[in-house]
């Protein structure tokens, strides 16, 4: 499908666009069924945030509406947004003038093997960090050359995803994805008031689970508490949750907790 | 003028290309003067080293050629040079048979008040600390929202650049500068290993001052010696080198180290 921008089909970008220039914007990944954006609240929440971080000024009823109908026509895949500053001259200096610019893609829906779901994945342990940055933090911000360098650590199908620790040594999420660990029947997701995304699925499972019972913990994560955990999973808006079963030398079976929210993310996303 | 893109004329971009999608690719800004881009070699020698740490593949005898051309037709101003590592599908993997982008902007001579490099500056105090991420210290690379953020921080023109330290408080640099100092007869400037631009201005001044016997340092800077310091400057490119006079409470007069180097600086930009 056409991508957009500003609501218009478009499959070219103004040269002077900041997104381009210093990574100046943001973006979601949306998975869509049946024509309609998956999670659509919890995405504009999110974009919400970083917008006000960063000092984008979105009108976020225009983009609803946009999302909507992009979805509409997609019928069945991923949507991806990136909103960006707009266009400016060269340096840091925003014009003050330029109004924010959306864009938006289409994909097809992610072909994924059906093992990462149902046998769990191995998770590369990448040697790139995540620098500690708060302001950014949690933030799904077009800086993204530390998923770009973890990412080309490895290939191959082995992995299917990777982890990745902060320049201190903390545990925080996979590259494309957010971690969690069960220990003793608690729900652990690593803190990430310093470095990583704050993903719509994770904000998901977290409601989730609290809205039934499950005791959930936010929290600094290491490496030691990872190999302990009696379950490990990651999860992400397309696809949903995927056990991990091994990392490393670590190894871990997929037990119930992890199913429990897989089943819920699959009801949420048709996979 | 026209920009160029992979050498011929253009003003859009392709919305697949991921400097767009994740910032992924780098960066020059550079002073052309009667037709010729200066310190060409320096700038080449940076982009080599940001493409062996990002792991693109750029054809330097194609692109310096290029260049050349580009600084020709410009005459007079500043040619800004981005590579990214083009287009690819979703996801932060790249495509291994994609080729990188060649970016060519060309601007007017950048007009700074004549005052800023006759009586210095005043540098803002930035609250945006820049992260400590070794893997990209010193590279020119697309991922600039630290210096968007702090560059949003003043307006105005009393204050023509700002003062950027990094999450652990060391003095770092310049929004759009590198900073030195001179203490008791050394010039100094900060360490760049763990964040930081290592500007070709900065190197070059290196270069000159060791050449004429001028002791140098490249060490870590605290607040306190950049107080006590006997004189302070910025510089970069573009502009050559301004003293600065003021930063928060502290104040500088401009020295006789700072005035030799703007001399040197002024003769290779003819500024």
């Amino acid at each position: 499908m056409d991508s957009w921008v500003d609501g218009q089909p478009a499959d070219v970008l103004s040269l002077r666009d900041r997104g381009l220039a210093y990574g100046d914007g943001l973006f979601e990944t949306i998975a869509v069924r049946d024509g309609v954006p998956v999670l659509l609240e919890r995405h504009l929440q999110r974009l919400g945030l970083g917008c006000q971080r960063l000092g984008l000024d979105v009108d976020k009823v225009a983009l609803s509406a946009e999302l909507q109908a992009y979805a509409q026509q997609l019928g069945q895949g991923v949507m991806k947004l990136i909103v960006t500053r707009g266009d400016s001259q060269r340096g840091y200096a925003a014009t003050p003038s330029a109004s924010t610019r959306r864009i938006l893609q289409g994909s097809p829906p992610a072909a994924y093997p059906s093992t990462h779901a149902e046998q769990g994945v191995s998770l590369f342990p990448c040697a790139t960090r995540l620098a500690e940055q708060p302001l950014l933090a949690g933030l799904k911000h077009l800086n993204r050359l530390e998923q770009v360098m973890a990412r080309a650590e490895w290939g191959g199908p082995e992995h299917a995803e990777g982890l990745m620790l902060d320049t201190s040594g903390r545990v925080i999420e996979g590259v494309f994805s957010n971690l969690f660990l069960v220990c003793n029947g608690v729900l652990i997701t690593p803190d990430l008031s310093r470095c990583g995304v704050a993903g719509v699925m994770r904000a998901e499972l977290l409601f989730q689970a609290q809205s039934q019972g499950i005791a959930t913990q936010i929290t600094d994560v290491d490496l030691e508490q990872l190999y302990r955990a009696d379950e490990v999973f990651v999860c992400n808006s397309v696809y949903g949750v995927w056990p991990v079963r091994a990392c490393g030398s670590a190894r871990w079976s997929t037990g119930p907790l992890t199913r429990k929210l897989q089943t819920l993310a699959r009801a949420l996303l048709d996979v």
